[in-house]
């Protein structure tokens, strides 16, 4: 045991720093339960590169997304959260302790919040990261809204894409749907679309690989180039949305006992607490996770109670 | 059917304007499906009667709870919601339909999100009005941290009362914890408090009723008085936190098929549907819930999506 007292301890250590980590953080340094954080990228998530957040629970006229990313992590650190910019690599469960490896060396945690969130797979076209949240969309729940009567690219051809367009012709004036090769959608699915499609509403593009998005600077997206059967083809667009998958971030636990879905995202039971206990899970992470900022936040503040619990080792009788 | 026909159809019927309630309506509406909300009391639910939150993400100085409430109303409206001062009585299932009984006459809904929140229990002495939530509380998560190094009175002798006496010690000076008549909390609590009593942290006074809450105006609550063996006992206090049980408002769906758990609350399923398909609930209504804002506003987003899908007739396949 010698040289492992020089590992640092504390109470919580939070993996990520997206609205689930900082709102936890919030609750448990008002406790005065010692929390540290670990972000690789950038503080608040992808919250932080959203360019409007119109549904987010108390601001009524919409919020930019890196100001509620400031304003989380102003409201965190003013109760004592401390957060570090680093990478966690691996998980192991000591019973007492949870050993964590971070690019700032070995840490040891008496409880765990792993919020690492998911990012949204891209095409990696050009012109998708320049116009990213100003015309190229990656969530219809979150963005649709903002095209009411406008044109609409939908790139991709499995379940979540087809669910999406069907969800966007709500606000959209006419949708082209990009499918690289063939559809992988349900017959459910296909069939409900159908009725766009004589409708007119939405026309389907199968084995049609798109090329670029194009816009112009301060007007943003105005079409999507493509190719099919060999031909370039284009698309005007006034935004696109692109769904072709999820990728939970969750590779730096796959050697631990913490049990994934099919997708890799993180299993939990009601109380949020994945397969070790002491770690937990809050936000886009979880399997099941609807990809909302209020969702993320409001799990953030059960898994910190949650937390506490654990710590206390016993549960929190809230309501008796 | 003949008059059935006259009864007002709606897509979705929410019971309750809290931030649950009006968070799911900012959802519903934003995405064109109709909403009408019930509210008995007053649009914001316990959020609107609480002097300043500390802990809803996204005010990192605090914010009023009637500003808050304010916020949440407005941006729920400003998509287009519906409120209604109401009560619903009953709730039936008729497959298809929802009927509701309300003071407005009957109302069809495709789908119901019960968010009717739960009361505190009050003990009902002079003073307690008139304090609430400017000396007087009954949550000490949100609250507590109001009180460092300060004196505070505790009413209750359940589990509750013990765990969140145990609690407020991180803040208080000193706690005076008075029972009623005997303590009903578990030996474990019982047992952990007695640490805070040999250190001179905790006073328990067992057989003590509580009869007045007393402050000045401007100053907040000063003392509270008491009886004991039939005398007259005072105790200086800066706060008082009471717990003496919760009451959820789910008294009008007891005659149908929603299942209750042991002190009322409702219980739903991962997806926070009840027992009647097509009629969910989120918030402090719901078995398990956390009494938090930040909880319940993501449960309202949570419950906005399921509702979609399940208006739409199909899972909702986010993740692929």
């Amino acid at each position: 045991m010698g040289d492992s007292k020089s590992i640092p301890e504390h109470d919580v250590i939070i993996v990520g720093a997206g609205p689930a980590a900082l709102t936890a953080a919030i609750y448990t340094t008002r406790e005065d339960i010692e929390t540290l954080l670990f972000e690789r990228g950038v503080v608040g998530g992808l919250a932080a590169v959203t360019d409007k957040i119109d549904n987010y629970p108390g601001f009524p006229n919409g919020v930019e997304g890196l100001k509620l990313a400031g304003e989380l992590q102003k409201q965190a650190e003013r109760f004592g959260a401390k957060i570090e910019l680093g990478e966690v690599s691996a998980i192991e469960d000591q019973n007492e302790w949870k050993l964590l490896k971070t690019t700032d060396g070995d840490k040891k945690a008496r409880a765990v919040l792993i919020a690492t969130g998911s990012d949204y797979k891209k095409i990696g076209v050009p012109g998708e990261e320049e116009f990213y949240a100003r015309g190229v969309h990656y969530c219809a729940t979150c963005d649709g809204a903002f095209y009411r009567d406008k044109r609409l690219v939908v790139v991709g051809g499995g379940n979540s894409a087809f669910q999406e367009a069907i969800f966007l012709t709500r606000f959209a004036s006419h949708i082209d749907l990009l499918v690289r090769s063939t559809v992988k959608a349900s017959d459910v699915l296909e069939d409900e679309m159908q009725k766009f499609v004589k409708e007119g509403k939405v026309t389907i593009h199968l084995g049609t690989a798109t090329d670029e998005v194009v816009g112009e600077e301060g007007k943003g997206v105005t079409k999507v180039m493509g190719t099919q059967d060999g031909k370039k083809v284009e698309f005007l667009a006034d935004g696109v949305f692109v769904f072709v998958g999820l990728k939970p971030n969750s590779q730096f636990v796959a050697e631990s006992k913490i049990e994934l879905d099919d997708i890799g995202f993180i299993k939990t039971n009601p109380d949020l607490e994945t397969a070790i206990p002491g770690v937990f899970a809050a936000g886009d992470i979880r399997s099941g996770a609807t990809m909302q900022i209020a969702s993320a936040a409001g799990e953030g503040a059960t898994a910190a109670l949650k937390i506490r619990e654990y710590l206390e080792g016993r549960p929190h009788p809230v309501q008796n």
